[in-house]
């Protein structure tokens, strides 16, 4: 991985991902006692900044590989990026997806012209089924974030930040599952913002990325289950990605659910975006972790995801 | 009224207001049955596109009325526009609320450090109010819409449409209260993308505009109150948006409160955006009433505005 990399992805996207805004709030601020920039990938291709990865990897298929097809592994919203940048480059997709992940996202993923494949998460080996298929019908495997051209398709997020608010002496909040977007970001920021510093932000409870760089190896979670934010809880870092958070992030933070959700409900209110838990922790941590941080402001990466209404129902009342 | 004056408005807008990015999604295509794209002006500052409009008008006004300050009369997104724009430019600013406005907008107007005069809109007469207040402090009145200054910075968002989408042929929806946003913008198309015309949307029973289009003289609506819709209901067009309506746009549709209530619901699914019902009318008619638009595509501008928790849950509820 190195930065050319990551430009090189910016330029396969421009024109095909969305350039993103970066929000803010007066009332945000107050809370935060600091400015606070909110990066919407929400406002992304299919609800989230996977679909950065997703392209910056489909796009570099050749054109036999674009014919055979691609796999994915994914609970939601790698799922999505993979299928639409996939239908768009007129490549099949198949998506291994866990029979327990949310309707909305099984849904969205087959209305995106993906073959979805079931398997039980509790008696089926993924893996296995993957392979079969991969070699069944020559499909390329596209990882969700230990892939080079995923890591460096998630880092043009950092480039447009390093664009737009480069000169902030600032840290950047990083919802951070397999560090995918965290690394990317990082490296990004690292050539063009050197002001500027990556905070990877996990949940309390699964927070392997935080313990992994305070031991300095890869540590892993010790459950997989019981967190609002299940789009970033992953097994463990990646073996690509975590190098690169070590050599660029600063210390991780970790946020509970019910900060979530009243970050979910002040992005609605204070700026009338829709995040789901696991791609708001970011947010959660800029406005109620403010001593964590140092700098003039925070920015925070909302980094989407479909959510489930019951949930957001949750929200809104924090708001009352 | 000219095209020079939107021209104007935007480059002094420009780095004060928010470029607002046009989001879609295959699913609302789908719905519709052509292109949708929305103009989310609901990502502006303060949460609607008011704010175009406040920062065009506060800022020409010299420093001797800069400093005695501003007076407005609004029951919310006007008020917000003008308080942060007021601000911003060192100026005071008094804003007449009717005492039954929603909460929020009271609350977030005195949160921008305005001077909050609440009247009772059954009892008083507001107009009195905000002469006296207007004599006694210097203040400079600026209306919502019928204002010259306002129209030209609410047609900056037509600008931007025709930079981003003027090859398209469409027709653009818009929300229509008394028409300033209705007006800047056919008027910016008229000029920089002339295959694209203006469709103004109202709520069912209060649609002064559509019917003061047909019969070719100002209409007004027979009641104000009973609309989900509220942002949008005025008592008439106004006298200098409307012969610019009878100009340049084609027929008016209504839709229904129902109808907004599930496009909040798809606008949260699907684009991850939150807008009140008064805002998302647009959409609704693009979403609901497909054969009333020609053209390969519709753009509907969310406006956006302060949406209160209950109503939107009730918007979630049509998702289930």
């Amino acid at each position: 991985m190195n930065i050319d990399m990551i430009r090189a992805a910016a330029q396969r996207i421009d024109g095909h991902a969305r350039r993103t805004p970066i929000l803010s709030s007066p009332f945000l601020d107050d809370i935060a006692g600091r400015r606070v920039f909110v990066k919407a990938e929400c406002l992304q291709h299919t609800g989230s900044f996977k679909f950065r990865g997703a392209w910056s990897a489909v796009s570099m298929l050749p054109p036999d590989q674009i014919k055979a097809g691609v796999i994915a592994f994914s609970s939601g919203n790698h799922a999505q990026g993979i299928a639409l940048a996939a239908q768009k480059h007129g490549a099949p997709a198949v998506i291994i997806m866990p029979s327990n992940a949310p309707a909305i996202k099984i849904a969205n993923t087959r209305a995106l012209g993906a073959e979805v494949v079931l398997y039980d998460r509790s008696t089926e080996d993924r893996d296995e089924i993957g392979d079969r298929l991969a070699a069944e019908r020559g499909l390329t495997l596209i990882k969700p974030f230990d892939e080079p051209l995923v890591i460096a398709g998630q880092g043009t997020c950092g480039l447009e930040i390093a664009q737009e608010l480069g000169n902030l002496s600032a840290e950047v909040a990083v919802c951070c599952g397999g560090g995918g977007l965290t690394s990317g970001v990082a490296m990004a920021l690292a050539a063009d913002a050197p002001n500027m510093r990556v905070r990877p932000v996990e949940p309390v409870g699964f927070d392997d990325a935080t313990r992994s760089l305070i031991s300095g190896k890869i540590e892993r979670n010790a459950q997989l289950d019981g967190s609002l934010c299940d789009a970033i809880v992953t097994p463990q870092p990646g073996n690509l990605t975590f190098p690169i958070m070590q050599e660029y992030c600063g210390p991780g933070l970790a946020v509970t659910d019910d900060e979530c959700l009243r970050a979910m409900g002040l992005a609605f209110a204070r700026l009338k975006i829709v995040i789901e838990p696991g791609g708001v922790a970011a947010l959660a941590a800029a406005l109620y972790h403010p001593d964590a941080f140092t700098g003039d402001a925070v920015v925070a990466i909302a980094t989407g995801g479909n959510v489930d209404p019951a949930i957001f129902a949750r929200a809104l009342e924090t708001l009352s």
